[in-house]
């Protein structure tokens, strides 16, 4: 028998491995064992973890040794009103945080960006990038390489190309460090956020690589992708979408709903965002968009990971004279490589494809490429809404502030 | 009545507005409620969301606007064998994510270092950090400012420790541009990850600050602190746990279980992880640490967006020379800002909680901060056996490589 | 006889060595007979190089193998006006530079800062840094060598102070990665640079460290200092001066002056130095700072090399309203490295002990450590100097233009 | 009679201004009256800097204001054995400089790479850079901006190339941040450094873009250019040259000439340039190129304030193993943005004239741009050396201090 209860007796026995559960049961009662296994060695109910909403076998893609889920809460902001270069109109933005306020604050923000008559968004480079690290004897092999390499890029896009149906190699740039040759493959890997196809493909461009050049394949990530590290490459050539959503918010709703003027925004998200994070010798410009960022990816599933480079935001606010003398605010976010996908990963797993079928979004677009697209619109809508709400609260603190001092 | 249907259609009808509905039902209906809103004007099937399993209520401190749960695969990975200044023996240690083949890949360096005897980690420095900025009138005012500061610190340490129970203010470090000044306060915040009361504790000493100098407080944290942006501050001061945690693995070991050498693996972390991110202009010299620290984030309830620099990871592995000639391999990462805490936040929850409860970690440690201490120091070693198998991996498919080169 | 011809015949002999020239003839002959060889094998005639005005004997600590000198333009600029905490009234500044252009800008600038009552400037930070690298066996013997250090630092503030009159240990910072323990010394070096001191003083510090505690000695310096490398550790913490000069420039100046406005000032500032830095992953946030720190260098005998970090300035530009609605400028910048001596180095140098002279501050100053301070604050008052006139122009530009567009 | 005491005279009566003096006198003459005013007011004496060398109307070009001129000693280094792709055979290089040691070390590194056979060198990327900053009215615009510019490379070229008769435009690459749209303009500039020439070009083209499109121009740099800056920018992308050099020390070298080992090397260079500077939040990953490229700059007429990025290196060192079990080191050298170039600006000035003519570098090369190229191998290679000496010292002290422990 293969209930729960004889697995991880057995595995106690040391008769099974704890990995390899799913070779004699299916896979619930395998994670069922686990949660046996994990309870009687630490003294614990894993009630909740093991009470999930799906087949474990579903989950087979993306993870190993599974007991059960985390739950994370999940809420609604919106309508989100975005008039995009693939997004259009208005859509709830799922977001799964433990941060409490955070979907108050964005919502907030989202008003008064509804007021204003939505925000604009566009999408303004694409491109999943991956890295290759190459070993030569030295600067004149590694030389003869970087030649080889760019009279060859048809020969590298026929071989990367040859392993997948969707991508498109769009470009190789070659760097050299001493015996050491990187070359950042960089594809159209259009609804995929596309890690595991540019992978694929840049192993089949290395092999041709290897056979043409002296360079010696060390690594097919050499750490210039930059994946899941917050590295100044991408931040200025993009990963990913490069995406931007901005708005102008009329000075009277900066009044009325934020109770401050747009003068003191540009103030705050100066001293902040701009100085402040120059002075901390940062690669984040803003407030907090990795909450709305990292929210979204946990709802849609996206790769969580990869949060580490998808917040990377400047965050710009401006003050805008209007010729009647009234000054509007000009508020905009830049994410430079925000990584999404609307297939593969984790956005077929139940909760997500569900939160991806709230924006209209799960699956492939039409064209390629239009649904990931509009998804990273969405979400820079989503976190111009909390800079917005945030910048606003604290210049509206500011001047509560400078008129108590008046007041004395 | 308050059923779900009726609240929707309330709110439908502008009778109610979409976040008020916990004011008109329990917190289970109102997020049903609210889903069905969600279903109607999106043509969808929430059923996976809102079949959650906690009560809605309890996540009421987390989230607003609540729809459901988002479900994230959980597995264990371990026992992770830790000689720690906090953390002791072996823990197993819960993982969610949905990046496939990250368990099994963190396994597999695991295994390697319970082999080798496992790994030493220590907590090198402590210290929750809030940086508010200050309007001065220019640089005069601001050295004023600095000196009393200086020579203030008692005084701040009074009004900013008024507001918590737990926390210490450790240092005051002021910072200057221009006309504005920057004071970045660090707390020893004991089990709590901290924000809230550095942001609470900060507050009060800001007060005192506007009271006895001629410096306005613009914004609560002025991005020196720095939160949830990939900063050099962090990087090389630290913000929560500093962490590192290392091995010596046996040559014998990298051959057998790795099938590759010490010195390939140096030469693979040399050439990817420290001249590949130098190259890059990066702030994480490691291969993938952000998985496994995002991965254990997101089951024990820290806050997934803090994953940007809590990542932020130096890896080194090094050959080294035994006397008998054997070459073993020394291994070791280092998390500069690991924030964590095993009270309060996102810990709460029921999942979260029972991931704690593997770990024996949940609540306050005794002493108090030992329970942070030691998740941090396991999260590392974690860490550590993530990059080994990775960078074993690269190494011994180069090694493999090669060895076909030599075939041919 | 040891005249130039028959020296450079034995070093063509191989009887000497080209170094060694001064061994037998006074060091003018010895360069003379140097420039004799080069001039012979590389068909050249040297005659402005040999045309140096010193004693080559007095440049005996700066150069080897001298041939005599390069000669740069070198003229002033000012008076530089500046209320300062060490600096005070009117300075010819001497700047030495082949960039056209850059004096009339710069004094373009002081004209203005001088009709609107001068500059500010402060020293808000005052360290000169060395940063041994020690290597230990792994993490538990790095927190152990970082506990001793933090409970041995007079012990430590004895031993380095051993060995200079002058300089006091102000502060011993710890950081550990894997097996690597880094321990950065901060001295007041008062009027010199300091990076000798620091660096002699530092190597006695370090034989206690490897007495008392497990770590062993890599090199003097792990880089971590940081010198004549951009490193954010010097940007955020400072090395040598930290050092903030502004001033308020009345709207009607602004308008006269510089023909344009407060406003289009602060755009370009926050478009060019603020936005436009960031998004390059810069630790730089100015105009061209680089070339006043670097032309004063030069001209007053600082290393030209320290230009690297010497020269990491965040610049400032903001409108401020007065109560009567008219509109100034408020201008500043903050040097976070200026590593600037009077004595020792190239200060002795004729051409620069002169240049010192001008300015009134050669050699030690009356408190010990007041003359670096005013040389810091009159740089950085020519810095902002520069930057007010290139930003100036700019945005008179941009405002021409815009004019020309409404002509149009 | 326009003698410089009635000059100085008529200056001091209000009757003339400092910077009008050419007019009314040849340079010299201006000059000398020049430095009896700032004698008078400084009550010092400015005979060395009165002792100039050249026609100061020569340096016209270059300075305002001229008093005389800086002189710093120079000497040379080398021969420096080159195998580069524009530099051939041996060369002496000039070096000016007040850091005493500096030539000694170096030419200790050359000797070693001398006795090894010589350095290799390539120039692997070449372009001089502007980035305009423009604004539009949001990211609608900028979309359309960037599009506009995609599509008409070929008009921004020929806009470009109409201003210079050498230039030739590379590259046009576009970066959104809000409503500001930065192009970045790469050009082939040949033998000039070409900052100037870039500028000018940049300039037309901006106009076409004004014309065409919806932005206008707001600074003709918008600092992603990025000029004498430290900047991810050009440390990754290059600026200028990127050139590398490197050389293979046989073991037996290492052990007589440096009496240290190629492993302790390369452990010196990862602990302190590697893994010392990614703790420091470096670009700059060497131990002291800077020195190296700041007396060459300084020598031979380059712009001393672009040493701040010119100096960007990243320094390898490893050990490779012979067949016969020897140890070899390995060492390169990798600089990304070296601005250099053998006609115009400083380059024409007498000393410096003559440095390039040691060289053979004077004035444009045959084919255009093979000087500057050659230049840029020669200083590589003599940063090279300087990293290999003072690394080779470094571990040296190691091992000494190694054996006196063994020893005790």
């Amino acid at each position: 028998m293969t209930d729960p209860e004889t697995l991880a007796d057995r595995v106690q026995e040391g008769d099974l491995r704890i990995h390899e559960l799913e070779d004699h049961a299916d896979h619930d009662t395998a994670a069922a064992a686990r949660r046996l296994l994990v309870e009687r060695e630490s003294g614990t109910d894993l009630e909740a973890i093991g009470d999930y909403a799906f087949d474990a076998e579903r989950a087979e893609p993306n993870i190993e040794n599974m007991i059960g889920a985390a739950q994370v809460p999940m809420g609604v902001v919106g309508p989100v009103p975005v008039d995009g270069g693939a997004a259009d109109g208005d859509h709830y933005l799922p977001l799964a945080t433990t941060e409490g306020a955070l979907l108050a604050s964005v919502n907030r923000g989202l008003g008064v960006i509804r007021s204003a008559g939505g925000a604009d968004a566009r999408v303004t480079k694409n491109g999943m990038t991956r890295a290759p690290v190459f070993r030569v004897a030295g600067v004149a092999e590694a030389a003869e390489t970087v030649d080889w390499v760019s009279q060859n890029l048809e020969a590298l896009a026929e071989a990367a190309e040859s392993t997948t149906s969707h991508g498109e190699l769009l470009d190789v740039e070659p760097y050299v460090v001493g015996d050491s040759v990187y070359l950042r493959f960089a594809y159209d890997t259009k609804d995929a956020m596309g890690m595991n196809m540019a992978t694929i493909a840049t192993g089949e461009a290395c092999e041709l690589v290897e056979a043409e050049t002296p360079a010696s394949l060390v690594a097919l990530s050499g750490n210039m992708c930059s994946d899941k590290k917050p590295a100044a490459i991408n931040a200025v050539e993009g990963r990913g979408r490069s995406v931007t959503a901005d708005a102008v918010i009329p000075g009277e709703l900066v009044e009325d709903r934020l109770h401050t003027t747009a003068d003191a925004i540009a103030e705050a998200n100066t001293r902040k965002n701009l100085v402040g994070s120059a002075k901390a010798g940062s690669l984040g410009f803003n407030a907090h968009a990795a909450n709305v960022v990292g929210a979204a990816f946990l709802a849609t599933g996206q790769d969580e990971a990869q949060v580490v480079e998808a917040a990377n935001t400047i965050t710009t606010m401006d003050a805008r004279e209007r010729e009647d003398g009234t000054t509007d605010l000009y508020a905009s976010v830049s994410l430079a490589s925000l990584e999404v996908g609307t297939v593969g990963g984790g956005t077929k797993l139940p909760t997500q494809a569900e939160a991806l079928d709230v924006l209209g979004l799960r699956g492939g677009g039409d064209p390629p490429g239009s649904n990931a697209d509009a998804l990273a619109e969405i979400i820079a809508v989503g976190a111009l809404a909390g800079e917005l709400s945030l910048l606003g609260a604290l210049a509206s603190n500011h001047l509560a502030s400078a008129h108590e001092d008046l007041g004395r």
